[in-house]
């Protein structure tokens, strides 16, 4: 009865609800195809939570990630869900060193694209540096989720002295962004809508950990980081006028978007500065030394477009206000409403 | 134009996509429903990560909810996600300290009811007494979740010369259960399935963490703790007894399951040994002082029916073998296949 080999060999390779029961399926999936990607001595104890040895300040940040499609130029949602979480602790200054991964399946997701996403996980933390050192695994019936959610939660260690804080700007601070804006959720959005561009966009999804090493070691005094993800450097800007109670002010003509990204834009009715990034970051800096800095940056792999883009100013406290590039000057808000869904 | 001002006021009720975008009503989902609920020096900073001060051995775990429905008599999610993840910390023998929420949210889901669920773990986190210090939020469109799924990521401390794992179990050691066993598998899958018992199930959710301490205080060796959630007592039995590489002999009348608990199984065509539970605990235990330890569990408001339930042996290593009631011995397996799913 070849047919019922068939749907046996297919059964097996997917993922079905009792992978998620905490049962001898789950058992499996954990030992077989988790501790295997990951083995580490933490991890492989199977224990309720991992042990770490750790002192001082800690940082400690979580995010779920739900993009839509998981497989996108440039990246899928494995990838995706290591640099973001590791890029929120890099952005409070701390050094990224571990890592929990929680899956939600989606009961029927094939379990050869499990595999991929997880060893894009494996890539993207051994290129951070960080360890996945404990997770959870949860399958829920088909329709009730779509293919699979990632929550990575991470711990890294700040160093003595080191203050970084979204609240630290001040009037006088120079604003540096670490490359161009718009190619994730181009990316992500051309891969779910099938659409073509004569030059493709690739997501810019990257571990920004070492470039913020880096820029720590320049001995440039930084008072802010932030990734500019959901909601844009928009958004992100305004985050930062609004903690620190200051004005921002950029320059249009010095935020580089790609061609692409700026043609796909136009053609979608999207502006760049509310698209999300994945790889790119914004900090405000005392302007002392900040031409060092920017050297500095440059020399980075992810951030050789690196480039100041506006000025803290003591007027307009909460507001960002940018000059366009012909000469006149508009509020940029915060993002109202959703431009784009499911982008991280 | 009646009908529009009801549409719109029901608009306002609802989360939206734009919930999830990162701008504006991000902004004030955060400010005005989370960060009033658990004001702390972390979160209201609103940073990327929660900046801890924290020094000695530190255990981390997550885990995510899938429960579905969100609420169930004894609990809900919210209350489940505390638990669940302040349980994990307990049973590596830490204090719990400092707990990431992270949410999946389906686009329409009752502001009201997210308010219900996030004050619902506003006071188990208060119980157990353990702070909320950094979060997300995502929102997916309708039918690509259902209704949320809320991630737990705990941080917490292990005391100096505190070794709880599930490979320390030795031959000779008394397994010890703190109280009856199915509550919660019941409780949710009765509230599913719109069942009716004469006697209604509660789920026992609840935070260990206060037990556990009790017991570390005890005097007495502790080996091995673990909360028999998912794949139920069964189940975390033949992990201990993997993991430790040693037999277990539990007694079947010594388990305490309650009349409403066994009626329901019977009905439904479930064993009681693979029914979840989410607050209760198995001890493995030198035998010296056991008693004491049952004395000192007994006081407890979770676990006035503790008991000894079982032996661990140097026999048939990684097997839980059970004396029934009538005097035969059986192998207790590891779960296989799903008997409740999305029971946490």
């Amino acid at each position: 009865m070849p047919r019922t080999i068939s749907m046996e060999t297919d059964m097996e390779d997917r993922i079905l609800l009792a992978h998620g029961s905490g049962g001898k399926l789950s058992h499996e999936l954990i030992t077989e195809v988790f501790v295997p990607l990951f083995d580490n001595e933490f991890l492989g104890k199977l224990d309720d939570s991992a042990v770490l040895e750790l002192e001082g300040r800690l940082a400690f940040t979580t995010d779920s990630y739900v993009v839509s499609p998981i497989f996108f130029p440039g990246g899928d949602i494995g990838k995706l869900a290591v640099c973001g979480t590791v890029n929120d602790l890099a952005m409070s200054g701390a050094v990224p060193k571990y890592l929990s991964i929680s899956l939600i399946i989606e009961e029927g997701l094939p379990i050869s694209d499990l595999r991929l996403i997880m060893t894009s996980i494996k890539k993207a933390a051994e290129e951070a540096g960080v360890q996945v050192v404990t997770g959870d695994t949860k399958v829920v019936d088909k329709g009730s989720a779509d293919q699979l959610f990632i929550n990575t939660t991470g711990v890294g260690m700040i160093a003595q002295g080191v203050d970084i804080s979204g609240s630290n700007a001040r009037p006088g601070d120079k604003v540096i962004l670490s490359g161009s804006i718009g190619d994730h959720g181009i990316a992500v959005i051309s891969q779910r809508e099938g659409l073509r561009f004569s030059s493709p966009v690739e997501s810019d999804c990257a571990p920004l950990n070492r470039l913020v090493a880096e820029m720590l070691g320049s001995g440039v005094e930084i008072r802010c980081l932030r990734d500019p993800t959901r909601g844009g450097l928009a958004s992100t800007l305004n985050e930062l006028a609004v903690s620190s109670h200051v004005g921002i002010e950029i320059t249009e003509d010095s935020i580089p978007v790609r061609e692409s990204v700026q043609a796909a834009c136009e053609l979608l009715g999207f502006d760049p500065l509310y698209v999300a990034n994945e790889g790119k970051l914004v900090a405000v800096v005392s302007a002392d030394g900040v031409e060092k800095l920017l050297d500095t940056m440059r020399r980075g792999h992810y951030s050789a477009e690196s480039a100041i883009i506006g000025d803290v100013v003591a007027e307009h406290p909460g507001r960002v206000v940018m000059k366009t590039g012909m000469g006149a000057s508009r509020i940029v808000d915060m993002l109202v409403g959703e431009q784009l869904p499911r982008i991280c």
